[in-house]
């Protein structure tokens, strides 16, 4: 049976990396890369650095193009261009299995941050598997998230004592506002800055962008007070490195 | 200026450890445990696996006695047993800080999981700086959580597209129900079973226990179908073992 490894490498700092990803890496024949575009430059840099230093074997990487994706779609078509985006990527996803692995070969995607927090690669092969053209097993391998990276470098614990906390996206935020029953939240895919829109006065914001990468940059404070500067750094980094990825934190001061 | 490393270890799997975490134990001169009392002995034998592979100079091991916790207080009752049970522990710490580690000298906790997910050290160490009687750094390292073990075994991915999702804790599910704003939530520390009495009919559950090690039980299913099982399944686990560690995800079927 093929073996398709989806392998967390962490939010960018190459020693986020688990010793169970390294020995799933030892395993793999072909690492499967999708282009993303501006990132490209700056994930196929550290998957270069990765392999080179952990993978002790031969190994072939197998590249092909990302499909566009309609970045533009209001709320309504979001989710349409999402799954259209989806199917091109699962069409090319069976291609590459079929075709480079052999029946009892294994194949891997190297994923930012965990397969299991917003990364499609999970779902894009199980669905392949259900289009029936080709069968394998999946092996996902945990990896340290933009989230988790976010909380270390600024010293915090996400949930305060017995409390929940939501995870969201900044799409959600915009929409929706703040989420109900919670007074932490965690943001995640907000390109266009919804933080920046809220009108609540008691949240204190932990941002940070490309966190454990030598291009971090960390900001904390009262979010009215400090969201001119974030929106400001977002702009200035993004123009200067072409991507950004960033995530952040809000927190209620009502909470205890 | 002294350095306190809090270094999450994973969720019992030796190989969840990061690089990070290898290098940041090979600076520490002392490592502090807590002697956690049923756990003690998995937990125990996991440090010591770990620090026996992976760090190559000398080192210190220092023991305390965790404090005696009331866990059988009511909800109201709840927070000011974890507040009293927290202040002792920053009595200990401090203690350990400031006599066993040198002006300049490096220690470490090694924590379950991830630092900032529902561990209580990080806050400690604040609240023991705040004490105002010894001075250092905190790192904070980040470790694959028992919630991404979790994810990562049952091939989930925690969001779905462009949802939110809520990490909540088994006490607040058994008083509130299901959070409000989501359709899918993680349930951690959840001593009591909360997830058996939720009258929920549409609602899968994916649980595992020991995630990542030889003992782990992985369940998936309908709640109402599977719930006696699981039950079923953790006392006759943490009978056997003396403790149990256990998440799970509920997910509601009407989401896409």
């Amino acid at each position: 049976m093929r073996t398709v490894y989806v392998i967390g490498i962490g939010a960018g700092d190459p020693e986020h990396l688990t010793l169970a990803a390294v020995t799933a890496m030892n395993r793999v024949d072909v690492f499967f890369t999708i282009d993303k575009g501006e990132a490209k430059g700056d994930l196929a840099a550290l998957r270069t650095e990765l392999l080179t230093r952990h993978v002790l074997g031969p190994y072939r990487v197998v590249e092909a193009r990302d499909p566009e994706r309609d970045r533009t779609a209001a709320t309504g078509g979001y989710r349409a261009a999402v799954a259209d985006w989806q199917e091109r990527r699962e069409a090319i996803y069976e291609r590459m299995i079929a075709g480079e692995l052999g029946d009892c070969g294994s194949g891997a995607f190297l994923v930012w941050g965990d397969p299991a927090l917003y990364d499609g690669t999970l779902r894009m092969l199980d669905r392949v598997r259900e289009r029936g053209g080709v069968d394998f097993d999946v092996v996902s391998v945990p990896g340290i998230s933009s989230v988790q990276a976010l909380a270390a470098r600024h010293g915090l614990v996400l949930n305060r004592v017995g409390r929940p906390f939501t995870v969201t996206t900044g799409r959600r935020l915009a929409d929706e506002g703040f989420p109900p029953g919670v007074d932490d939240a965690v943001v995640m895919l907000d390109a266009a800055g919804a933080f920046a829109g809220l009108p609540d006065t008691d949240l204190d914001i932990y941002w940070g962008a490309y966190v454990g990468t030598a291009d971090e940059v960390l900001v904390r404070g009262d979010l009215q007070q400090v969201k001119a500067e974030i929106v400001r750094l977002r702009t200035e980094h993004r123009e200067r490195k072409g991507w950004i990825m960033d995530t952040y934190l809000l927190r209620r001061r009502t909470g205890s």
